[in-house]
């Protein structure tokens, strides 16, 4: 496949799950686009050159985005001010510049104060696992995940098709909204959903009643499902929650009211409740199963 | 294997995931061992004739136990008094009368109260899917989970011997403990985990700010994971809230304290805490991974 609306030369910048599999994703799927990769981190360089996914790995974050006709930061949405101020030098003036962080209004601000000269296009990739690392991507992350592109009323058309082709091309399919919005579905589909993780996850380990290693032995029950996704990176989840606050916590209330009629319906014994609202949510499952967004095999396909 | 502790002839009483997963194992695990089934529904009666995991299905539930010297239901928690009841007729007086439910402590005074005069010793095996019905089972669902035997004081040791031994041969690992503890356990590791899935679901679903089919399109950040659980069969779960009240109700409040602490956390910017906390719940993951209660395949090995 040809590059894409004349990307020929990519830079990524944070090489963990996300940023390697973007680049993992491109030798296999772009091979004509060069990539020069940074982070950092000097282990993790050091890794990604053992690893052989870049064709290029950059000491420094301003040497690594020369030349390049895309650069991609895929660092903590906390540490995009800093790293787009570190690349700002060594900016080609033609470049468009994205992320793929999981709050995007606040890092739209950010970018644009940092690069006001420059095309930014913020984007996020709806696509991950519970591990981190440059050696925890693969190639086929994005397949058939949808990637969100939030362009600001300014950005130009070309370079919004440019970056939503390059997206189609490592499997992603494209959508494009406001960031505002973005963040409030965001942080239904996914932030509140990690919180809530965290929180359970949080509160069995440290029950008086129930000792931490029961908690794993009968984890079956249904709190496995949880760990999973509590075992996500701290840092990104920490600066997710700190940049999406307010949606976060609105979404939050939310939950919190449903909660409350569900404990009560507990309480009062309420059987039509309860059985109503667990028949209603079984819906949603088949409907995310349909469209090709989770694994129909019992269990997610684990192994029996 | 010869069938374990003299059990020759068992009867399951309520063939959906659990039942009809136990009815296979047998036919796979313990060839010798005859198997009779029933069920309340006549459909399934007819679809278990038809997939031929039992020796013989019976129409009535007293026929059904007649001659077994192993008797286990697996219906809903609220069915199992008037299960009981209906098998009492046909027992033989040497059987021992096991069941499956997810809560032990109402479970086991249902069924003394209905058979006074029987070896009753209730049993939970920690294990399913998402998915119901006789056509879900399969033989493998036990391997390696872990199966609760809640003996009262009374249970003479060689009937506890012998489930434990019929579980054995199942695959599943026995552990025993008394139903008021298994009660506050399964409260943390499966009932708590379901109630919160059910709600985040339920939430989510009834955004005005976010559709719902935004909420499945973009699943894939988290959200997905709650759905598998929240798509558990209804009325097992109501029964379960309700049979579990009290134990449910305790571990909900202090969730509800440990949530309003993150809220706090993220509101006032308290990049630390969170940053703690969420580093600390994922070793939590690593030990149910090593313990082989769930699999190390990122993203649940689903398929990419």
């Amino acid at each position: 496949m040809t590059p894409p609306h004349g990307i020929e030369r990519l830079a990524v910048i944070g090489l963990g799950l996300i940023g390697s599999s973007i680049a993992r994703a491109v030798k296999a799927r772009l091979p004509a686009v060069t990539v020069t990769g940074h982070d950092i981190d000097a282990q993790v360089r050091e890794t990604v050159r053992e690893l052989g996914f870049c064709d290029r790995v950059a000491d420094d974050a301003a040497e690594a985005v020369a030349g390049a006709d895309l650069v991609i930061l895929a660092v903590p949405v906390g540490g995009m001010a800093d790293t787009a101020r570190a690349i700002a030098p060594g900016l080609d003036s033609g470049a468009i510049i994205s992320d793929v962080g999981s709050s995007k209004a606040g890092v739209a601000a950010a970018l644009a104060r940092a690069l006001p000269d420059h095309v930014v296009i913020p984007a996020h990739p709806v696509a991950g696992t519970e591990n981190s690392g440059p050696a925890a991507g693969f190639a086929t992350l994005f397949d058939g995940r949808w990637c969100i592109l939030t362009p600001g009323a300014d950005a130009p058309a070309d370079a919004v098709a440019a970056l939503g082709g390059f997206w189609e091309a490592l499997g992603a399919r494209v959508e494009t909204m406001n960031a505002a919005h973005h963040d409030m579905v965001l942080a239904v589909t996914s932030h509140l959903p990690h919180l809530i993780a965290y929180t359970i996850v949080g509160t069995a380990s440290e029950l008086e009643e129930v000792t931490e290693s029961e908690v794993i032995k009968y984890s079956a029950g249904g709190f496995r499902d949880f760990t999973r996704i509590a075992a996500s990176d701290p840092v990104m989840w920490r600066d997710v929650f700190l940049a999406n606050r307010d949606a976060v916590l609105a979404t939050l209330q939310r939950f919190n009211e449903d909660l409350t009629v569900l404990q009560q319906a507990i309480r009062r014994g309420d059987a039509d409740k309860l059985e109503d609202w667990f028949t209603r949510t079984r819906a949603i499952r088949r409907s995310i199963i349909e469209q090709g967004q989770d694994d129909a095999a019992p269990d997610f396909g684990r192994k029996h």
